[in-house]
C-alpha cells in the first residue's frame, strides 16, 4: 500500500494518537497508549525497580491517569516479551483494562505467575499470539514480528491504523544464530517498509555502542572453557529471565557431565515457567535441587543463581558471605557473573565479588572473559531496523535523554540519503502525538509521571499499597544511625533512631527505642562478614525496621539508615 | 647477584618489614612503608576521594599512626608518579618526615602546588629524581625505572635491601608507542629480574581486563575524525591529569585549526604546570582563555574541561545546565567523555549527558567511539612484567580485594612453569610482611585504616580538620527534607530539617528553622534545570547547608539531604 502524500490513508477518519506513557528519558516502565476513536491499545505495561536514593519504595509503575480516563475503551493490553520492565505493571494495569491481554505465550506465562501472586483473575483472558498472526481490534489491525532478544518469544508489533502503519520493535536485537533457530523477521519488517511505514518507535538501550551486538551462542566458547577448567563448583549469576543463557549452560554442563541447581527465587520461577512451556529443554538427569548441591562433588555441579546485580538479598549476595542455607563455597571453585551491571549497581557488585575472592573462589566477569551479551541492539542494528522500516516518522523510545537524543541523530543520517527524508519526533512521556492528515506531530501532555509501590519485596505483596510522593513524605521518616566497628564487627552503643513526621499520638513514644533495640538484634543475626558490609547492613536493616515499624505501628515510614564504620 | 636459597643476602642484618597502609582492597590511598633497622621509607602517599554515601567529608587519607610511631627515622617519601590517589595524603605526611620528598618532577611539581595551598614547606627539600637515578638512604639502595602509564614521568623504585630486592611497579601499562618517546623499561627490568628480585609489589587495577591495555595513541583518530566533522565546539571532559591526552588534544586542535580554552581549576593547574615544565607543549597561538571562548566561531574551538566522573561543581555539569559563565552549549557542539566512569560515577555521569544531550548537543563517550584508553595494564601486561621480574614473593596492590586475589592466582600461573616458582603473599593493608633469613611471610599486624578530612573542597582548605569517623558521629547528623515539583522545580512547603546529636544549649535552637529557610534560597538561586535533577540538588543543598552551619555554629555536622519530587 502507498501512502498519500499526507501520510493518511483516510482523511475522514478520527485522528490516530499515540502517547507513550514510560520508557522514554528512563530505562524501564515501558508503555504506550495508541488511540483512534474510541478504542485505545496498550503496548507493554513495565515497572522499574527503585534505586537506592529512593528509600521505601520496592517498586515504580507508570501513572495510569491518563488511562483511568479512558476506563471502558481499553480494548487490548500487548505485550511485546515477559521481561520486568514491560509486564512488571500488568498487575495495576489489570483493572482498567476492558479487552484481552495479548502476547507470546513466553510473555503471557509469566504474566499469569504474577497475577496468580496477586490473586487477580484477567475477566477478559489472556490471548497467546504467535510471530505473523493478525488481530483486529476496533480501527486497527495488529502483526507481531519476530524479533531476537536476551529471551526467547519476543515481538515486534505493527499496528495498521486507518492513518497508516505504526511498528513498535519491543526490545531487540538483530541475532543472526538465535539458539531456538527463531530469527529476526527481517522478511517481513522490510516487506513493512517496502508497503509504507508511517511512525516506527524504536528500542534505544544500546544506541550508544558501537557495531553489531553479537549472538547469545557466543558466550559458549568461555563457558565450555570455564566449565571443564575449573575444580570445583561453578556459580554462574544471571538475570532469571536469560533463558537463552540457562539454555546454554544447562546444555553445557550436561555435556561436561555436571548438575545444574537453579539457586534463588527468579531462578526456580523462570524454570518452572520455560521448562513447561518447552523453552528451556533440559536432559534427563541434569537438574537436581540446591539442597542436593552438597551431595554432589563440587566438580560435578553448576549452579545458576539470582542475584547478578548485587541484591542483598539474591542468593549471590548470601552464598558469598557464607550465610546460603544450602550453596557453600569453597576453594576451587569459581563464580561468573554472565550479565552486565545496570548503571548504579557497580559498586553493590564489587562488594559482592569481593566477598567470593575473599573466600579463595576465583571471580569471572564480562570484562575477562566472553560470558555476556546484551540483549538489545547496538548501533549497526538499529541502523538496518530503521533502513529497512523507512518510516515517515521516527521515535526513539526506551532510553535516557541522551540515548533517544542520540537515536534521533542516527535516524537522521541513515534516512538522510534515502528517497523519503524521516521526520523525526522525540517526545518525552505523556506528549500526545497526533497523526492525521496534516501528518504527525506533538499536540499536547497528557499525564504521565510515576507511582511507587510500597510491597513487602521478599515475600507474599499481601498488603502492598500504591502511593505518590506526597503520601509517601506524609507517613514520615525514619532514620537509624549505627554505628560498627569496623574489626569486630560490634555495634558500638545503642543505634540513635531518628524520627520526623512519625511519632503521633498514634504512636507510641517508645517505638523508637523499642526499634534501636531491634536493630541491635538484626545486627547481633548477621555474621561479622556482612556487618562490616555497610551496603549489606544498611539495606538489612532498611528492610527489618520497616517490617517492624508496620508490624508496630501500622505506618510505613521512609527507612534511610545511616551505617557509619570506626 | 644471586641469592642464597633462603633469599637472603646478608643473614645476620636486621630483618626488612614491609608494611602497606593503603590501596590493598580499595582503590587509592595507595602507601607502603620500607624498613630495615632504623631507616623507614614511604613509597607514595596518596587519598581517595570519598563515596556519595560518606557524606560530611571531603577526602579520606590512610591512618598514619604506623608511621607517627617511627618518628625520627623517615627518611624518605618516594613518589612513583603525580596522581591524587599517590600524592594527595603527602600534606599530611610532611610533619612525620625526617627526610626528603623524591619523585619525578612532574610529580613534585603537583605536590609543591598542593603544598602551597597547605601553606607547608618541606623543612627536607624536595629532590626530583630520573630514570636510572641510584640513591642510597641508609642500609637501602633505590633505583628508578620508567614506566608508561597515562600521564608522562611515572617511575617503578627498586630497593636494593641487605635482604634483597624489592620491586614496586608504581602504576603502569606498557604503551609501546609513548607520547614522548619515553617507553616502559623492559630492558632494566629484565636485568633486574636476571639479577634476582626479591619480592615484586605489582600494580593490580585492570587485573580483570583480557589482553592489552593499548597505547595513549590509539584515541588519535577517533579525535581526528571527531574534530574534523563537528560543526560547532567540541568540549573535551578528561581527569586534568591525563596530560598525554592533553598533549594530544592540543595537537589535533593545532591541526585542525581549532583554538583551545581549558576550562576548570583543574585543568588550569595542569595546564601551568605541565606547560612550565615541558610535558605539554602546546603551539602559539592555540590556547586561549576560558573568557573568550565565545569571540571565537564555534567551530574553531575546543574546550578541555574538568567534570569527566559528574562532579556536580566541576566544569562540565555546569556548562551542562547552562550554569556556566563563558562555556555554553549550542546545537552542532560535541561533548566528549574521554575518561572511564570511576564505579560508583556512572548514574551521576549519566545525568549530566542527559543535561547536555537535552541542548540538542551530541554526546561522545567510550562505548561510541575510542576516545579514551586506560592507563593501567591488562591481564597480559601484568604477566609480562611477571615474566620479567621473576621474583621469589609476589604481592599484588593497588586494587579491591577480588582484583588482587585475581593477580595472585595470575601470578601463580605465570611462574609455576619457571624454575623458582614465585610464593604469592596477599596481605591487606597494615599487615606486617617480614622479609629475614627464613624467606619472607606474614607476622603481624601494624595500625592501618583511614583519615577523613573535612575541608571545604570548593576553594581554600584554610580550615580543615582531621577526623576519625567517631568524631564525626559526635558532631551529629543534619538531614534536611526537600520536596521539589519534577514539573515547576518549585520547593513545596518549607524544608523540614530534622537533627541529632546538633541542637545543644551551643547551638541556638533556631538555626534550624534559619536552616530551612536558607535552602528555599539556596534553591532559588538554581535555574530549573538544576532544581529537578535530584543529584545535583542533593549535592548543592549538602555543600551550601555545611557552610551554612559551619559559619553560624562553629560545628561541622553530617549533612544528608533526602530530596523527594513530586
Amino acid at each position: 500500500m502507498n501512502e498519500s502524500v499526507d501520510g493518511s490513508l483516510s482523511p475522514g477518519a478520527p485522528p490516530l494518537e499515540v502517547v507513550p506513557l514510560g520508557g522514554l528519558g528512563e530505562f524501564g516502565l515501558n508503555m504506550m497508549a495508541i488511540s483512534c476513536g474510541d478504542t485505545t491499545i496498550v503496548i507493554d505495561a513495565g515497572a522499574m525497580f527503585p534505586e537506592a536514593d529512593l528509600p521505601g519504595v520496592d517498586l515504580i509503575i507508570p501513572d495510569l491517569e491518563y488511562l483511568e480516563a479512558r476506563r471502558g475503551q481499553l480494548k487490548a493490553l500487548v505485550l511485546t516479551h515477559g521481561h520486568e520492565d514491560h509486564i512488571g505493571a500488568v498487575p495495576y494495569l489489570l483493572p482498567l483494562l476492558d479487552g484481552p491481554i495479548y502476547g507470546p505465550p513466553l510473555a503471557l506465562a509469566f504474566v499469569q505467575r504474577k497475577l496468580d501472586e496477586h490473586g487477580l483473575d484477567p475477566s477478559h483472558g489472556v490471548s497467546p499470539i504467535s510471530p505473523r498472526d493478525r488481530l483486529t481490534i476496533g480501527p486497527f489491525e495488529l502483526e507481531f514480528l519476530r524479533v531476537t532478544h536476551s529471551m526467547p518469544d519476543c515481538v515486534a508489533v505493527a499496528v495498521r491504523t486507518p492513518h497508516g502503519t505504526l511498528v513498535h520493535t519491543g526490545d531487540f536485537k538483530v541475532d543472526q544464530t538465535p539458539l531456538d533457530g527463531e530469527p529476526f523477521d527481517l522478511h517481513r519488517l522490510a516487506q513493512l517498509g517496502a508497503d509504507g511505514v508511517l511512525a516506527l518507535f524504536g528500542d534505544s538501550t544500546n544506541v550508544d555502542r558501537r557495531g553489531f551486538t553479537g549472538s547469545e551462542l557466543e558466550v559458549e566458547d568461555a563457558f565450555e572453557e570455564i566449565f571443564t577448567s575449573t575444580d570445583g563448583k561453578v556459580v554462574v549469576a544471571a538475570f532469571a529471565s536469560s533463558v537463552y543463557r540457562l539454555q546454554i549452560l544447562c546444555e553445557l554442563a550436561t555435556a561436561y557431565d555436571r548438575r545444574v541447581a537453579f539457586v534463588g527465587r527468579g531462578m526456580n520461577e523462570t524454570l518452572q515457567i520455560a521448562q513447561r512451556l518447552g523453552y528451556l529443554r533440559v536432559a534427563a538427569g541434569t537438574l537436581i535441587k540446591d539442597s542436593d548441591v552438597s551431595r554432589f562433588p563440587a566438580q560435578d555441579v553448576v549452579c545458576l543463581a539470582t542475584g547478578s546485580q548485587g541484591e542483598p538479598n539474591a542468593a549471590l549476595s548470601r552464598i558469598a558471605i557464607d550465610d546460603h542455607r544450602y550453596v557453600k563455597l569453597t576453594k576451587g571453585d569459581r563464580v561468573v557473573i554472565s550479565a552486565r551491571a545496570i548503571p548504579g549497581n557497580e559498586k553493590a557488585i564489587g562488594r559482592v565479588l569481593n566477598h567470593v575472592a575473599k573466600r579463595g573462589v576465583e571471580v569471572i566477569t564480562e570484562s575477562s572473559r566472553h560470558v555476556h551479551v546484551s540483549g538489545h541492539g547496538s548501533e549497526e542494528e538499529l541502523k538496518l531496523v530503521l533502513s529497512l522500516a523507512r518510516p515517515r516518522y521516527f521515535v526513539p523510545i526506551h532510553g535516557e535523554f541522551r540515548q533517544l537524543a542520540r537515536h534521533a541523530r542516527i535516524a537522521e543520517l541513515v534516512t538522510s540519503g534515502a528517497a523519503g527524508r524521516t521526520t523525526v519526533l522525540t517526545p518525552e512521556n505523556g506528549d500526545i502525538l497526533r497523526f492525521d492528515g496534516d501528518g504527525g506531530r506533538l499536540v499536547g501532555k497528557a499525564p504521565a509521571g510515576r507511582v511507587l509501590i510500597d510491597g513487602t519485596h521478599m515475600g507474599e505483596i499481601d498488603d502492598e499499597v500504591l502511593r505518590d510522593r506526597r503520601h509517601l513524605a506524609a507517613d514520615g521518616l525514619v532514620v537509624p544511625v549505627v554505628t560498627i566497628n569496623r574489626q569486630t564487627g560490634q555495634v558500638e552503643g545503642l543505634p540513635d533512631v531518628i524520627a520526623r513526621g512519625f511519632v503521633t499520638a498514634a504512636v507510641p513514644d517508645d517505638v523508637l527505642a523499642e526499634a534501636a533495640r531491634h536493630i541491635v538484634t538484626i545486627i547481633a543475626a548477621c555474621n561479622v562478614e556482612e556487618r562490616t558490609d555497610p551496603g549489606l547492613m544498611k539495606e538489612r536493616i532498611r528492610v527489618e525496621l520497616r517490617k517492624f515499624l508496620r508490624k508496630r505501628t501500622g505506618r510505613r515510614p521512609m527507612v534511610l539508615p545511616v551505617v557509619m564504620e570506626i
